[in-house]
């Protein structure tokens, strides 16, 4: 049965993290969590007496640190991200078809769609969505970095993505522009990045967005591929 | 069951808006729409393929200008607002007790929860209620206009709101840390106002908080007796 995940934002990066949690259930999963909102997202586990189970990424962000490994140290939740990012402390290493169990019965389905990264992966819970940076409300991520591929980026929307029900939620990890949810029927009918848009059409644009690189990204990438923790010497 | 709203936040008024809607269901109500958000709010119940059933208010804001008129002229939807708080223009004056029905037997308990204002209501819906400016997270409204009284502000927190089970999630009209939920049973224990204060005690604490006005509300409040819109020559 459908039910809304708690969305936190962060204004300094505009990421949403999200808290899922089954409706009567004390056991949690957050995904997406910000280095900085550490206390935040504790004292919301903590009023909402929730057992923190997992720590899950999308990707490894280019534009702001986790706190995963924090909130493992803190709480002894597992930390879990994509097999294909290189997080090598990641306890558990997630495969396109895995299934995260926590709680009584819950069940998250995890969906590999490469693009904005190579080893990106998406998921599917209690009839949402939680796209990363795969897609956006009414937009995608960017595909110059990290093994970006603008190819791989349409095919993870077109057919992976929109091949979920229509009335499935989607939470992306970004929005610039003050919005919060969108569904999958709505994206294939309206995303103005993807529709009415060929293939190659699409590699054309993302190939040609020019963007200028994260400003962090060379410290905040290797911080991500220890789960936000201090390097050991 | 328990299921969450969607909620959206205004960063100029730090004022939450909330869309319910049932698992499945293509109905929805707002509770507390802001005037420069309306069409934020539009999309979302476009995105979400949801028709506007209701729109709620918890009492006449201060801070900032309801877009309830508009929604109800662009949608159809119906407005409601607290019968204390003189806003004539709304189509159904909610009493303590009434129940709102939408959707696929969606319910929606009004209670009067006095003390910011006098006419405040709160309402229940799903394992949540919505609070508006009676209980923040680890804080509550203040009590120094619109009929606002210390006195009945702790008695609608103490008597009514934590009559609630623990387990009720809180939403309120605002917050001002980046806190977006809490829990009855949390507040319970910890709200920083009521907590371990005697009833005197925090009439005494909310009759000498000294706080400025709030700067627009010699416009806002004539404005929000009429659901926002402009007044009639």
């Amino acid at each position: 049965m459908q039910t809304n995940p708690i969305q936190l934002f962060d204004t300094a990066s505009s990421t949403y993290t999200y808290i899922l949690a089954g409706p009567g259930g004390d056991a949690a999963v957050i995904i997406d969590p910000v280095d900085h909102h550490c206390a935040r997202d504790l004292a919301h586990l903590a009023r909402l007496g929730l057992r923190l189970d997992y720590v899950i990424e999308t990707h490894v962000h280019a534009d702001h640190v986790t706190s995963a490994g924090r909130l493992h140290l803190l709480t002894g939740a597992h930390t879990a991200a994509p097999s294909g990012c290189n997080v090598p402390s990641a306890e558990v290493q997630l495969h396109d078809g895995d299934v995260i169990r926590f709680g009584a019965g819950e069940t998250i389905a995890v969906l590999h769609t490469p693009g904005h990264t190579a080893g990106h992966l998406s998921y599917v819970w209690r009839g949402n969505v939680f796209t990363g940076d795969t897609l956006l409300i009414d937009g995608c991520g960017r595909t110059d970095f990290q093994g970006g591929s603008s190819a791989a980026l349409y095919d993870s929307i077109t057919n992976r993505l929109f091949a979920l029900p229509d009335t499935t939620r989607v939470w992306p990890a970004h929005d610039y522009n003050g919005q919060a949810v969108s569904t999958i029927g709505w994206e294939k009918a309206h995303n103005a990045r993807v529709v009415g848009r060929s293939r190659e059409a699409f590699i054309a644009l993302m190939d040609n967005l020019h963007l200028p690189p994260p400003k962090l990204i060379d410290i905040v990438v290797p911080a991500n591929r220890n789960l936000g923790l201090p390097h050991g010497g």
